[in-house]
């Protein structure tokens, strides 16, 4: 799922986001309901239409960034009190208020509000996170009355095996849409995601999708797949894309060397995005060192595309038996660790 | 011709930009001789592939970029010497550079480079400025080698009938594919612009083109088409855009202002564009305030389909009887002067 944060994928137009192949976005309940505000866009006709995305839309709980991304937060069994990051007004966040915002913005997938203890939480501040996400997964239950909507509980743990196997016991036997996998690349080093990761996935329900959130590289993906995650989101495609980044074919380039600024070839000869079939490599270096508009534009056009073909790839390698194949180039055009790997590796 | 300065009208695709109507864009030579270089846009291919617009490209002299941007320029008769504004690079340019780069760009329009005085410029000073550009335009002519490219000549002048009746007589028996009046909207006021628009543009040949450079508002279009012009370019459909203005049939708006933000109709609702068929003024201001790209590109694309959409009115109007009606409107709606007014009004 591309991310739009503000009700809108940096740059692309809803014509442009569903030329990438995107099937689905991700909306950021934190910053819609402070700007324009949950209410207003209920008003207006819902998420969808104010964005003009008729695709579905999942929209996170609010939590994640409210930790983050706020200043001020005060945790407390009711819920979270935080002063806005635009205007330091103050607000209070709970289960009740979070499932009553995505009510409003009307997305297709609701998320549990949870509480995602940093990446290096020690055992019992993670456990009583993780113990209160779930109080607060049944409070979510209770306070949901989404119509066409679908709530997806979160499971937390943090970098702890049992916490993780308990936060799945609990959650799994709850009547939610889907299960995701929260609290993972939050600082912690990548052997470390990549261990509770395969110990995580496999627990949860195969009936269910099963979405890793905030995740991650070309290679994280195909990795978590590989131990079983449908669905991700990830800010990365298109923050990379403003910053010069590509995701390519060859692995990682940055469009603002030097190398580039004569360079007649497309971005990703292997990519059939409009980027790729229409520009040359020289013409997006100079746009980029030109500090051009049209420069995020065509990078994040054609990063979403790339994530979008490599989807698209491992569906059908899923289907025809290549995927293991897929997995392994992917972890070789990124220099990537491979999940399967022993733990000492890890 | 929207503005394309730096190889892209900034925040649009080229399908985005055709969308709009536009059928011609114009290059900055001054821009693109810095950066990326005209040789090197040569070797890409010409700026028509660099750029990926299939369209027709007129490109400016580069002359009065070189004495409105550049640091440090000094006139000579050869040419003007300038320092770059990226980098500081010494550079000179001539009658006969400007050809070759222009003949590199290879865009179809080339334009004469000429000596634009200030629109405060005592009649001693524009004199010789418009005498220089006279010489300038024979050099130019002799130093052009342009195939499949049309050079026009810029007539100057001041703000003197006289010098302007003077440099059209100059320029009017040499072989230009079309004629072009600059030293317009350089500082002076509107109504000694129209007072010199409305003397100089009937003298030139009605067989030949005749462009209004870096002019203007709607208005000021209608007011100019008037008295005979037919091609303009001016960056404001593109600037204001992304100020938050938009050009609409209930004239000038600020998409920023409070009165929009629960507004749940089109930008303009007389305007076919996408951005008008697909968002709200409540959705463009959010992304407005928010400082989303999107609301660039967004507001770009209608204003441009604004400008593009009254040059279709005007040129059926044209034909059917009704331009000076469309004229009349255009004035009232942005409060405007009215070029036929007396010599006392203007």
């Amino acid at each position: 799922m591309p991310v739009g944060t503000q009700g809108t994928v940096k740059g692309l137009t809803p014509l442009q986001i569903e030329e990438t192949g995107a099937q689905i976005i991700l909306g950021n309940t934190y910053h819609l309901m402070l700007r324009p505000g949950s209410e207003r866009i209920r008003q207006l006709g819902g998420l969808h239409r104010f964005m003009a995305w008729k695709g579905p839309i999942l929209t996170d709980s609010g939590g994640f960034q409210v930790f983050s991304l706020s200043q001020l937060n005060k945790r407390t069994e009711e819920g979270v009190t935080f002063s806005s990051h635009i205007d330091g007004s103050r607000h209070l966040m709970t289960p009740e208020s979070s499932m009553k915002i995505q009510e409003d913005l009307g997305s297709d997938i609701v998320m549990a509000f949870d509480e995602c203890p940093p990446g290096d939480a020690d055992y019992d501040a993670t456990r009583k996170a993780t113990e209160r996400t779930h109080r607060w997964a049944d409070r979510c239950l209770a306070a949901f009355k989404g119509r066409n909507q679908g709530l997806f509980g979160i499971v937390q743990g943090g970098m702890f095996e049992d916490l993780r196997t308990e936060s799945v016991d609990f959650l799994k036997e709850r009547p939610f849409s889907g299960m995701a996998i929260g609290g993972l690349s939050v600082g912690e080093s990548k052997p470390t995601m990549y261990r509770i990761l395969r110990h995580t996935a496999p627990l949860l329900p195969r009936e269910k999708p099963r979405y890793l959130m905030g995740v991650g590289t070309p290679a994280d993906l195909v990795n978590a797949i590989s131990v079983g995650v449908d669905m991700f989101d990830c800010v990365m495609p298109t923050r990379n894309a403003r910053n010069g980044q590509a995701f390519t074919s060859e692995g990682l380039i940055n469009i603002k060397q030097a190398r580039f600024r004569e360079d007649n070839t497309s971005l990703d000869s292997k990519c059939p995005c409009y980027t790729c079939r229409t520009f040359s490599r020289a013409y997006l270096h100079h746009i980029y060192r030109a500090k051009e508009i049209l420069s995020s534009v065509l990078m994040t056009l054609h990063n979403i595309a790339y994530y979008q073909n490599l989807m698209i790839q491992v569906r059908e390698g899923i289907e025809n038996g290549s995927f293991e194949q897929i997995r392994q180039t992917t972890i070789k055009q990124y220099g990537a660790l491979d999940i399967a790997g022993s733990l000492e590796e890890l």
